[in-house]
């Protein structure tokens, strides 16, 4: 057991390794060519400027203004002056309200300490039954609930207050839930016209053989919708030629490596070995390779494409439907098409920039059972996930690396080295497999066939919670491997797991104190000096840049990261709700960090962070049901410990608790999730209204006609676009042919405005 | 243990006793006297008259007729005539898919049976580890799975034999619902036009001060949905009416009784003490006392539909709104209406018979609140039971009778009376709770806040299954109370919970074949002799009838009773499912059950029971989940018996069945279920189109208006209705004056044409 000096030197190293990172921080950041390391999403706005262009040559490069050093923390203050809603403009809804997390951490906990220390920790501290235990404890001990001694009644104090934590968490969280309800609503309203308020997402669109997708779509909205369809727009099956895009990209950045490389020295043509690696194989000239690489890959790339437009079956079973009122769409996207619910499934559109265009035409059948095959993988994975990992490292022990390359047994006997390895190697694997652990959840719930980044992120954030409470939470305070615990909990009672963990929560409290200052304050520190965007940028800048444009691609602005930084946020709720009761000695630490990753959040937020896409906080009732389900785990775990306690009167108490906790839920489910599922009708007449009155002769169909183009298309295609768009006004919207008998070729899409804005008829059009 | 003879002794009771009930019902049916008791369903389709009015006089009561005797079971063959599409005509589509489920029992316990009796019993009995086990054993046992040897590789047989029962009954599952929901599709298309397809209960409408009700809820509609908005109907909180309603009703029975007594014999005035019970007070001619009482309840119930028509207040803050097309109802129906997701919720307006009218205003929070109440009540109920009933039989002893009424002690003595109150009294308490269970189980439901029949049914249903799950079918298998159960759950290790129970159910296997015995073929026998009907029928005709329409009010023809009904088969299949690996001899027993079920009720249901309201077979998905949680439970109670028969390598093959299981569920229920919450908007077009096309002039606002009125109302205004119905047509349908400065008085309702159809403006207009 640490005592309360231990825990002062290991916090006085990560105060001190925090500031360190702050300290390089300040010194970075002004320096005029880290600036787009910095400050990108700046760039990104298109609201600063290179600072390079412009000045002596040194101060290009390096601050020489040495009296802003001395303001090194100022970054702080700016960081708090912004106000939300200018805040909600620059960086949007999503990103704000993600602040809101760790302002609702301290609106939780910093009461709920104050009243801990006034009343609990006084009547923990004035017992001492640890003194006469004959145990070894430490100070921190003797502030917990281990120093009240069995069956005494102060044990009230305990549970007046678990009830008291309960209500004012619960209190706070319906708040909470409320503001950022309306929020959305109101951010939802006021925001102007966007191509997603009118259109609705179409799926499972059945197959047909007398028409194409692009008939059978408009044909089903114009009879069953007809005084609200608009147009629509299927979506082409584009993976492939994205991959050739991508891989383009990458050849031309090697291009312009060698190209530089020339340019700087003219006298000697780069060469390349063609072999594996660039190891070894025939030499060549490496510019000519590239550049031969690349026109190959343009010529592929406009033969796909070709395909794509004139191949029929190209076409994915989806199509984006655009309406001529949000209300027309606000009805299509909540409600059921057709008899069968498995086909003509709609739902919102998410933000163009949100859609994920890989996963749009999975059948109704294979999503259940893409579902089943990833619900399996993360159970084992999460419960399992020691044993490959074991694997690995039985495997990279210094005998069998002996085994498998002798030659290396010298090397490897010296003793530096060999401790080094077996101290070491373990470990890393272990390292590896959690730092690619986001990346795993990402690609499951990519299998699973979310349509959004947003919904893939959410997923991913929630999968990666429950990973974190089994291994890093279940797992610090009952040691032992994840499975291990499963196997214990099953020959278990009922009644014994909470107990079980519950009696062993006090004596981890050191642990999670340390672990806290590490991941939490030192961690949060580290963030913001974003050292390796910063060295991939100077590697980038040195090799690849030549024009302004290479300058801003090689710019990595980054992302919140909804998907690990969530779960984050919510182990330190957790720990909060958790140690509250029994060792409130805890909640300092985690006011500190919740104070810190604000303070700094909000830096990034503002200074650093690109906006992917914009969910309108769609995310909240996840972090509002993970709080509830931490707020549960401490109830029950509170309970297993006063059982073992011996004060069993107090279990009829607590056991209230967890039901009210879950009533509670319930009733915010159903008073604020509508907020971000549903799209009130009433809202949405008003805003057709509103239009309708402010701009009468609007063109809708102009405004929508481009905007759910496969963002390959979209690159490419800006001018023929314009041709099309051009076309657009003089056609009438009448109803096409009704289906006619059977017909093999397909159809040449004449029929319905729709088509025209199909890639394939720009190519037709575009053409002499 | 129960030998085979045993069992053979108990079945040919059982079969006797079920062939005397049969024997007894083919006598009575045939009497004219009984005629109405036998076939009230026909009387209430009008299709059939009273037998008493023509023929011989005593051929009027009695059936003279020895050939029919004869053919005493002629009805089975045609209760099994009917085919399906005319008994959906004639019982309706709720009553036919009931009969399903009877059905779906063999479809899945027939194959089962046979597999098992072709391949498990020869495994079983070719052991003999029984024998050498010199425990004592019986027939039966020896064809279980207790006959098999800890460890054999025979076990291999039961898990193969697991997986095939599993997919057989998902198979059949799958298809039957199948089948169901493309049923209610088609019913509810071919159906008649009906006031349900146009109508949307709003609930939840928000207090205003400007404006009633009544305007709010045409002025949000007409905003909100302004191209298919054509009348409300706003409600009426008639609770108090309809009890004066009913309580004169009650008060006239005794009048007729009296009046009946007096003319059989004039020469004395009937006498009635008006004191407690009519055992004491004061003696006044009965006939004066209920004339004058009858005559005050009139003139209260006057008062009453005056004070809730001219008072705002009895407004309740819910109305039926009714729209121009099914097109915009589905969509009303389907969508969110305000931002407010607690207020202004819309849903599909039950049947006009099916509306529950007493719960149609309780506001959002008060519906939460209710909704925790009862389901911490019936977790008590469930499980505590057994509290109450145990202090009223300790109270219910002969020492306490005794001491409460010292002279009965010398009675009390007798040998034989003794024994009877010992053996009966404590029994008896049981057997009150029991009957009143479905009762208190409605009440519930009847709180929660349901708005339909139906619904109320459905979830008393579910209750019940609960109920009878954790005390009939455990309450079985492991002998104690739910609450000892409970406990020793808690007290035990989630894996030992399967373990117990699994070990204990083959011994209890006989047992259960008693029980299927004595509830299900005797009950369901005596359940088509309609003993209780029969009775008071007859001592309704004796006392009270005089007229051919008292004559049609005495008669009870009854409801299928879903909330009893369908729970007891749910616990047949339950234990078909347990008992198809374990002991397979149970099945037969289950088969003979549904098959007789199938025909009685299939009778019953075209003879005699009442259509209390349609709701197109809404409860189907109830039925397959719970025939699914049997198929789970099944699994693990499986799991845990092979565990505690050494066979530990089947558990990994074991525990996939029940995730493949709720797999199947979740994909059902995506791919099936919404065909019966949601309705599909291309039908509603369809329908729409078809009927405008063929009645191009239809008065849809005449054929709505008086739909949704309370049916106390509509008993009593009939001839009121017609007046305003033809007012109707004259009404142009005006967007309403817009939102006044306050206004104190309550509006006069001209606005709008909703409003006629209210019972106030019915009234108004009927006054000269």
């Amino acid at each position: 057991m640490a005592t309360l000096s231990d825990i002062g030197v290991a916090a006085a190293i990560n105060i001190l390794s925090a500031f360190a990172f702050f300290l390089a921080f300040a010194i970075l950041r002004i320096q005029p060519v880290n600036d787009r390391v910095y400050f990108p999403k700046w760039y990104l706005k298109g609201l600063r400027c290179s600072p390079l262009a412009n000045g002596a040559f040194v101060s290009q490069f390096v601050n020489l203004d040495f009296r802003s050093y001395a303001r090194f923390l100022n970054w702080m203050p700016a960081a708090l002056q912004m106000p939300e809603p200018e805040l909600i403009d620059h960086a949007g809804l999503d990103s704000a309200v993600y602040l809101r997390i760790y302002l609702l951490g301290l609106k939780i906990f910093v009461p709920i300490a104050f009243l801990a220390f006034t009343i609990m920790v006084p009547v923990n501290w004035t017992n001492n039954t640890l003194e006469h235990s004959g145990l070894t404890f430490s100070d921190i001990d003797k502030l917990s609930i281990s120093n009240i001694p069995n069956g005494s009644l102060r044990f009230w104090t305990h549970l007046v207050m678990a009830y008291a934590f309960t209500f004012w968490t619960c209190y706070v969280l319906k708040r909470e839930y409320e503001i950022v309800a309306s929020m959305r609503l109101h951010f939802l309203a006021s925001e102007q016209r966007r191509p997603d308020q009118f259109t609705v997402l179409v799926k499972n669109v059945p197959p047909d053989p007398d028409e194409s997708i692009s008939e059978l779509v408009e044909h089903f909205f114009l009879v069953n919708h007809p005084e609200h369809y608009l147009s629509h727009q299927v979506v082409y099956n584009a993976n492939k030629l994205s991959e050739l895009v991508n891989e383009k990209k990458k050849i031309q950045n090697w291009l312009d490596y060698y190209q530089n490389k020339y340019e700087r020295n003219p006298s000697k043509r780069p060469l390349l070995k063609t072999g594996f690696l660039g190891l070894w194989g025939e030499s060549v000239d490496a510019v000519d390779f590239y550049t031969a690489k690349t026109e190959r890959l343009s010529r592929d790339i406009s033969l796909e494409r070709e395909k794509i437009t004139s191949n029929p079956k190209s076409i994915m079973a989806a199509a984006f439907v655009s309406f001529k009122t949000r209300w027309g769409a606000a009805v299509c996207a909540q409600t059921q098409q057709c008899r069968n619910p498995t086909i003509w499934l709609t739902e919102w559109a998410p933000e163009p920039r949100d859609v994920y265009w890989e996963n749009l035409s999975i059948p109704f059948v294979f999503l259940t059972i893409r579902r089943l095959i990833v619900a399996v993988a993360f159970f084992f994975l999460t419960f399992f996930f020691v044993i490959p990992i074991a694997i690995v490292q039985s495997l990279a022990n210094i005998e069998s690396i002996e085994k498998a390359l002798p030659f290396l047994k010298p090397i490897i006997e010296v003793k530096v080295i060999k401790s080094f390895i077996q101290g070491f190697l373990p470990g890393i694997a272990l390292k590896i497999f959690l730092l690619f652990l986001p990346t795993i959840l990402m690609i499951m719930s990519k299998f699973e066939g979310f349509i959004s980044l947003s919904a893939l992120e959410r997923r991913s954030a929630s999968r990666y919670y429950f990973f974190q409470f089994i291994n890093v939470f279940l797992g610090s305070i009952i040691t032992g491997t994840a499975f291990q615990q499963l196997n214990n909990f099953i020959h278990q009672s009922t009644n014994e797991i909470p107990k079980t963990i519950g009696a062993s929560i006090p004596m981890k409290a050191t642990f999670f104190i340390t672990y806290i200052m590490v991941d939490g304050w030192a961690g949060v520190a580290a963030e913001i000096l974003r050292l390796k965007p910063l060295i991939i940028y100077h590697l980038k800048n040195f090799f690849l840049v030549k024009t302004e444009k290479d300058r801003e691609e090689a710019m990595d602005p980054g992302t919140i990261g909804f998907n690990t930084g969530e779960p984050q946020i919510q182990l330190y709720f957790l720990l909060g709700l958790v140690y509250a009761i029994v060792t409130p000695i805890l909640l300092p630490f985690i006011i500190v960090f919740f104070a810190l990753a604000y303070v700094v959040f909000r830096h990034q937020i503002i200074n650093v962070y690109n906006q992917e896409y914009e969910s309108a906080a769609a995310y909240w009732p996840d972090v509002h049901l993970r709080i509830i389900v931490a707020l549960i785990v401490s109830q029950l775990l509170l309970m297993g410990l006063l059982s073992t306690k011996e004060a069993a009167s107090s279990t009829p108490l607590l056991i209230t608790l967890p039901v009210l906790t879950i009533w509670f839920h319930r009733f915010c489910k159903g008073r604020y999730e509508p907020a971000f599922v549903r799209n009130p009708l009433q809202e949405a007449m008003m805003k057709d209204t509103l239009e309708r009155a402010r701009e009468p002769n609007l063109n809708l169909k102009g405004f929508l006609q481009n905007a759910y183009i496969h963002p390959v298309f979209r690159s490419a295609d800006d001018d023929k676009i314009h041709v099309a768009m051009e076309e657009w006004e003089e056609e009438p919207s009448l109803i096409a042919t009704k289906r006619r008998s059977k017909r093999s070729t397909p159809l040449s899409s004449k029929h319905g405005g729709s088509s025209f804005s199909s890639p394939e008829a720009n190519k037709e059009r575009s053409k002499p």
